[in-house]
Order: structure tokens, then sequence, then C-alpha cells
């Protein structure tokens, strides 16, 4: 979804650039791959499975499961660099926004961090730990095509609330085969997430509310309409199909 | 000394972007850093102590460990795009040289990686684990300066030889109050090393013929001297105290 939105929202900008747009949307999810990786350790989250797979450390071991995540850290920021030669001026801003998504003080890193914390604001850990990649996205994508960031912030940072909260209801009401990984997880590891702190309909109308307001985010430009319906499309896929009844 | 190195080629190549020359060295500190916290954790080598105090998953638990480890790579090249603002077109080249040693086609991570193998190529190994970013000081400081990397790859290639044939000394001969950090690892994890392959003394021919042709590959430049000056004051601190006498 990540990537999507990054193009989304470059294309909606003009797209003068594609090789960059597209290493962006690539970055992107190589930051989130490698934020994957490293959250299913042992030491974090000790999920066997990923997209109804072993994840890394179960089929590879812990040593190389660490590596792939370094790895992939490194190819993001190899890959923009690697793109951007056609436009050098471009990168400074964008590696400056992609680091900010994934780094210790604001981002992905963050994020895992306030994990470890015993009683971490919601807000702020939601905010570091998913928020962050989807609001790069729309800064990243828009970046990308040499337009102003700034519009797109909101557009990001309401995705990104509302992608939270969809996971926490999803982890609160799937099964691990619907998942493809380990259900119920934010109870069993007392993780700070919205369904304990708002209560199942809470949450639920918490994340329609958020969708609203992405939608209404989305700047006026001639791919406006365009973005509206991949927030609309996402929104569907986001709320948890036992769910979507009462969604209605 | 990567740092003191990478400082060394920008000041000989004429360094007309000192903030530039400072962030390409620090960028390669923090990521020598990221690998050694990664490298201390329990699946790796298991280190309690670092530089003569607590490593950092020994002091502030496993997770913060990983999180630190990425949180630097990304500050690595988040450092690197603050400062190249001012001249955007060395981004590229930097940011992939500064990848490639890190990465794990050929970078620390594949060095890492080989460790997992079961009789990996000696020089292979030694090339990307430490070799890697040695070269990267050398690359990266002339890039820094605007100048042609080619004509410095030789002296870091050598100099991380040469470090990692030292490094293997000290682990053998030295104890762990000299090394601020567990001794004799090696030989204990199984590691490939060049005091298992070519004896105690054939490794100290080997480390002062690399030191002598690092010396030698210094091209020719305003600062040659202050440059071999260095090499020669490295290769003082990288022979054991213990083996100093027979190097003479």
């Amino acid at each position: 979804m990540r990537p999507l939105l990054s193009l989304a929202v470059s294309e909606a900008c003009g797209d003068d650039r594609p090789e960059l747009s597209d290493a962006v949307a690539v970055a992107i999810e190589l930051l989130h791959c490698a934020s994957l990786v490293h959250d299913d350790l042992p030491c974090f989250d000790g999920a066997d499975t990923r997209r109804g797979r072993p994840s890394v450390h179960a089929a590879f071991g812990e040593p190389l499961a660490v590596l792939v995540g370094d790895g992939l850290i490194v190819m993001a920021f190899e890959c923009l660099a690697r793109a951007g030669s056609g436009a050098p001026e471009r990168l400074v801003p964008l590696i400056r926004t992609l680091s900010a998504s994934a780094g210790a003080s604001t981002g992905l890193v963050a994020g895992q961090a306030w994990e470890s914390e015993v009683d971490p604001d919601l807000e702020a850990y939601h905010r570091a730990k998913t928020g962050s990649l989807f609001t790069a996205a729309t800064l990243g994508g828009a970046l990308a095509a040499g337009a102003d960031p700034a519009r797109w912030q909101a557009l990001g940072d309401r995705l990104g609330e509302a992608y939270q909260v969809a996971d926490d209801l999803r982890d609160a009401v799937s099964s691990p085969e619907e998942l493809g990984k380990p259900a119920r997880q934010d109870e069993a590891l007392e993780r700070p997430n919205a369904v304990a702190t708002l209560g199942l309909m809470g949450a639920l109308e918490r994340l329609h509310m958020l969708l609203r307001q992405a939608s209404d985010a989305v700047p006026d430009c001639p791919g406006a309409r365009g973005l509206r319906e991949l927030v609309q499309l996402q929104a569907k896929r986001l709320i948890p199909k036992k769910l979507a009844q009462s969604a209605a």
C-alpha cells in the first residue's frame, strides 16, 4: 500500500522523473520490509510466520535475519542514489524525508522502541511506528516529482493513523490464517493498541473518521479523483471483513 | 581510524567542501558503530563488553541493541544528505560508495554473513567485513572533495587488509583488558582468521607487507607526505606490543 500511495502522489504531481518516483516507492517498501524482518525477531515479537510463510529468522536463523534487515535499510538509500543522478538536488530532501521516517528520532526505529516503554503515548507510538512511512510515501511521492511536499502531509498522516487502527482491529478479530501471521499479538505482548484503548467499536469508529479525513485531505490537483478512489479502495481492504457490516 | 583516513584523503584532495568531508567521516564511523553493535549481539559474537564497557545489548537489552544498529545505519545516510545540499551532485557517488561498503553484496553485511558459511574464502570475507569500510573511507574522502576516487582505491584496500590481519593478531595474543572486549574469539567461535591460516609469524609478516604496500599506494599529491606519516603512525598502533620486537 505504501508504494502505491507514493506512486499515486508522484503521478498527481506530474511525475516528470518516473525513475525517481519508482525508486522512492521501492525504497519505502524496502524500509518497511526491513522493519518487518527485525520486528519478527525473537527479541521482539518472536513471530514465526509472516504473509503466510516462515518469517526470515524462522527460515534462515537469527543472524541472517538481523543482516537481512540491515541490508534492506542500506539498499533503500542505495536505490534512491542510483535513481537520483538525473536530479541530484531532489536527493537531499528525499533522503532527509525517508531517513526521518525510518530513524531513531521520529521514525520506525523510534516506534519500535516505544514498545520497550511501560506506558507509552499511543498516538506518538503509532505515528512513529506506522504513520511515519505513510507520511514519507506522500511527501516522497511529491518530492520525487519536484513538487511542494507540504500539501501532502495531511493525507499521509491520516492514512498512516487509519492503517495502524485497522491493523490493531485485524489483530484483535482475525485468525492467524487470515493474517498470515500470529494473531492477538497486541494482547499477548501487552502492546499499546487502539482496541485496548478505545474498545472494538470505538476503534472502528475512529478508523472510519480517519479514512474520511484522509479523503478530504487530498489536495486539489489533476490526480485528486484517482487518489480519493485509491483511499476508498484501501478503506475496503483495511476494514476487517467481520466488522464490515457494522461499518455500513 | 576510518574517519581519520577519510578526512586525510579529503584534505589531500583540496577539501573544498569541509562540511561534506566531515559528514563522510561521520557517516563511515556511524556505519562502523552499527556493525559493532549488531556483531556483539548474542546471535553473533555474544560479546558483553566493547571498548572496556558493557556492549549495547548487555547494558540496554537485545531489542534496543537491534534498534540502535538500525538507527545508526539510517543516521549515516541522513548525515550525508544534510551536508550535501551545497553539492548535491556529489551525493550520488558518495551514497553509492558508502552503501556498497555497508550493504549485502560486498559490504559489512556480506562480511558478517560469510561467518555463517562453513568454509568461507578468507580474503573475500575480510575484504567485505573490514576492507570495505577502509576503501569507502579513501574513496569517500576523495569524492567529498570532488576528486577522482579511482586513485585512492589501492590505499584503502591495503589498509583494510592490514587492519583485519592486525585485528586477528591482537585477538590471538592480547588479554581482554588490553582489547576492552573478549579475547580469543576467533578461535572460540572458529571464525576464519589470518592467524589460523598463516600462523602467528606468517600473519605478522603479511601485516608488514600490507603496511608497506599501503604507504606505496599513496598517490602523488600535495598531502602525500602527511598521508604516509598517518599510515606509519597507524602501523605502530596496529602491531600488537607483544609482537613489536619481532617486527623490528
